[in-house]
């Protein structure tokens, strides 16, 4: 099958190219780059240098005439404006960026701009692959969720259905590689202001927060308040959660352990840490692996939940091909099966 | 004056040597290391190799009679044993181990050994340079503060102490450059194991958990619960604590940073950084300074405190002569007057 | 086909898992490690946690019963001891120590050891795969070349053979990531040591040195001798060598460029840069690339050749399947159709 | 005294401003950056946030009236143009651009540029510390010589002195940390594109190759051509230079040591290790020392230099401080007594 990835320049399209070329069923036919069409991608990607791949315009029609699914790696504005007509004419959208995430108050609170039109925001399906397959197999359009809620989620959302933590505000204490941050251009994005460095941003007005806990509410059923700080460390890949919420009565660190295993006992990527061998993003780096632990603390009644992905593969470029599995039908692990790099 | 260091081959006591190198009124004059005696600074530390200083074997006696003061910088355990004798015969001991920080009780239950023995457990000075001077200038022997601690209790204090926080246990999520976990060989310290990686340790048995409890306590005046979670980031020097608790009414981050910068008005290592300017790790890199922030999340009603120290300096070496200054009378900054190194 | 890995817990032999586990024709069905025999590969490497596969104790018999080829991953010293007997048995044989790539007089002067006995020594073949396919097709035991002696000579043999080089020696000047040192305890391999360091080791002494000039001399049909001084920077992985000769006379940058592109027209492995486009190492992480790039400085009259691998993959784990790929008649990208991981 | 930086938002300056900000005699008065004038400097270095300075715009008149030296830490091409007639009113002057560190026709080539007037590129002294004291201290411009050619000439020149090389090319494989590349966006600085990455760069076009063979044939006595290949490592300090020369007759790696070592017996800065222990970046880190060692290797008569600087400190504002320290008749080592940071 024929698929395209609109937004080619950056890391999480590197990831997709890096994946779809050992896919059994995908074919990755179309590179579509606005900026740099007319290229070549070993211009924009030099460690691809041996495929011979152009940099194409984007052209909607053409498109949906060629390729069967369209993947958008696009900065956030361009999938809301340019993904529903695809979507119209049966191309499968999965959206990398924010624009179909949030509802549509949520959006213009945070982006600061109009969400996209209706009736599409509506009939997104948010692709958090463990949580939401079932809607996934029938989206039309799938939002793939961001790097730092997919880590969060997957901690959370069991302990919410399980009414593990007691009511309140969950603390979401997240580190990230600057990866996360795109290929841009910024001072702070620099080596020498990384290196030997551990900052906080976008205290309190990150965007990852409403998305958090929009999708905590509504996979979870239960209303959570998350009080979300993003932190850089010096890394290129990997995101670190560490969540905490007073413990409800009754559970212990194993009980928790063994509540999640059972939760993800047919999850092939998530894999649930027993107690005292906690999760470590080099145990995942360049696969699509989320692992999670708990640890209810005896002494204070917390609960600490950690979780840690590749945020370019399962926060991003993997876990937009194992929605496409779920959508297609596809084993859910199709070109998948990457063992983390290690060292 | 002359004064020595007891286990010159570790990371906290390259600082010492670095810092008391450029002290006005201290002369570093005996480095004592058991285990590599009789032979030069040079062949543990070749950065010094223009420096001709023996390793000396101890004698305490010797040293009683020949120098003022004496830094501990070795592992737990040691100066326990050696130091009352010294602090006997009225040297100034300084102890960057943890030995002398914890009441007997606690020291049993987390360090599971005994605790020093009667009566210098209760007469050493807790040496929070900024919150415990006039102790410390009375002070026979100083129990310096630990790395984590002294970042969590310099942002923790003026807000137990000014009731800016709700009851309740505080959330204490702690990253750390690896070497606070000092120069020993240990797997979880090698370069291809720490590179690209992040990951929590001693989850909910970490003994400054006790430590920041016991003094927050005793110094804040609130007996007050932490969940301490540290975690290792792949840099070499940095500390990064966030901390959590539900603020209490009234306190907004703008309220909090003024009453706070009003504690510090005169600490001149203590640098409070105002809203949207967080603190970062490099921001303190070689510096004795301790950079703090703090935000008041109005959706959630938390209170997020950040801050920043070098481990090495702040958190060991750095106090350690702040405290030798304050204890002599000497001007607090002298010899401590460095600007960080950027990048 | 069943094969097997010898000396399982360090990162070769993880770069062997991570390859072996999607290839096509090869099963890995056991891990022999002595010093952890009894335990589960997932206490050496929590990375592979999923994974159900116990370590075994060496048991040659067994061995050469169950499996039809076995990679040696071991310390040097334990292949020419355990590989002769499986060879003799018909089990194709690849050796990933230097057991088995110097000839005798030079192994007892740079290993200061004893050669392996008579006749495994002559009949091993050195696996260059790139210039060595032929006797590789039909090699009993197959001596993977050393991770420097790689990247060297895949730059270096075009330049002998073709006679764009000057006699005299060549300069090797290389620099490595510390994955090469291995997963042992040493000081030099801790975080805080290598990280912001650079040093050079080994200088004058390492025994890459006769490995590079052996083969420059037996495959490239030119006695050349080599200065070889190896460094490590702070990296995990990653090899870049610059070779230095003075190019003979009418050899410029462009002609030797597409002199050697014509030499590895059909090496699927190795990319030759464009004049202005030269190797990095991170355009060849995590895959089986070697990139190589050359200038002839006008000035000077100096060639410079520039090579580019990952250490444990085209320099030791990958390079082993692609050797064993020529000697079953497989596709030689066979399970090395990894693109490089970026960034 | 009074002293001012002209270009005050960069590395260089940065470091200027933590050397001097302890120097006993120079007083740093004035941060001129056209840029960012009217702001403050915390806002480019918040490391420097307790200090209240203004950065104030160029203005040479006033300028010369109130301080008595001037550091030009701006880009090539400003202080051709603003050093003059600064120097003219008797300020002195010490740029560490290169605009007067070429001669005329070496500057048209290698800049693409018209060089400074007549007649100061001529009255301009290049200022090698230990190399051109006695001129430096008469200088009324000095030019502070670039980062890579300090680490190279500092090894290379008492080999050229003293005949320990054969004639013919010396080949100078250099290895940087990228603060050299300065602070300016680019995306080949970013952290996620240098990290785990080494590459070569401008290779065969680095203005600091005719710095080094002008200021060799210069100071050394001697016609010397260089093939000069700098590499980005991913680390923020330090420059690693290693030397590849044929050895003169009679020259082994311990005479040639003793040799240099006599050479700066009196120079408080470099620091000639012995026969095995190599210079590591990280043993100058934060310090203006130039460590450098000799190898003669036997088999292939060559020599191998190895110098290790901190390209901040030594490799540009140490260095300046230390010409201005001879430049004033003060000692030699004034605020510059820093012992390197370690780790």
């Amino acid at each position: 099958m024929k698929v395209a990835v609109v937004g080619a320049t950056g890391y999480g399209s590197a990831e997709l190219i890096r994946i779809l070329h050992r896919h059994p069923y995908a074919d990755l036919t179309q590179l579509i780059s606005s900026s740099t069409a007319g290229g070549e991608l070993k211009e924009v990607f030099p460690h691809l240098s041996h495929l011979s791949q152009p940099l194409e315009v984007w052209d909607g029609e053409a498109l949906a005439e060629e390729v069967e699914a369209v993947f958008f790696a696009a900065p956030a504005g361009i999938s809301s404006r340019l993904a529903p007509p695809l979507a119209e004419r049966g191309v499968r959208v999965i959206d990398l960026a924010g624009d179909f995430r949030l509802e549509g108050e949520e959006y213009r609170k945070w982006y600061g701009a109009e969400p996209p039109a209706h009736p599409w925001l509506e009939r997104a399906v948010y692709g958090l692959s463990e949580w939401s397959a079932p809607a996934i197999r029938q989206a039309e359009l799938i939002a793939n969720p961001g790097c730092y809620p997919t880590a969060t989620l997957l901690a959370l959302l069991p302990l919410l259905q399980a009414g593990s933590i007691a009511d309140g505000p969950v603390t979401v204490d997240a580190k990230s590689g600057i990866s996360g941050a795109g290929r841009g251009l910024k001072r702070t994005s620099l080596f020498a202001e990384v290196n030997e460095n551990m900052f906080p941003y976008q205290v309190g007005v990150h965007r990852h927060t409403p998305e958090i806990e929009g999708h905590a509410a509504r996979i979870g059923g239960r209303e959570t308040q998350v009080i979300f700080i993003p932190q850089i460390v010096p890394m290129s890949r990997g995101i670190l959660v560490t969540l905490y919420a007073p413990a409800a009565a009754g559970w212990t660190g194993a009980r928790v352990t063994e509540m999640v295993k059972e939760v993800y006992r047919e999850a092939p990527f998530v894999r649930v840490r027993d107690q005292g061998a906690w999760p470590r993003t080099k145990d995942v780096q360049g696969s699509n692996f989320c692992d999670i632990g708990f640890h209810v603390d005896e002494r204070t009644g917390m609960l600490v939940g950690m979780a840690a992905i590749d945020n370019l593969v399962k926060g991003a470029a993997g876990q937009a091909v194992q929605n496409l599995n779920l959508r297609m039908g596809w084993p859910e692990t199709a070109g998948l099966d990457l063992l983390p790099q290690y060292p």
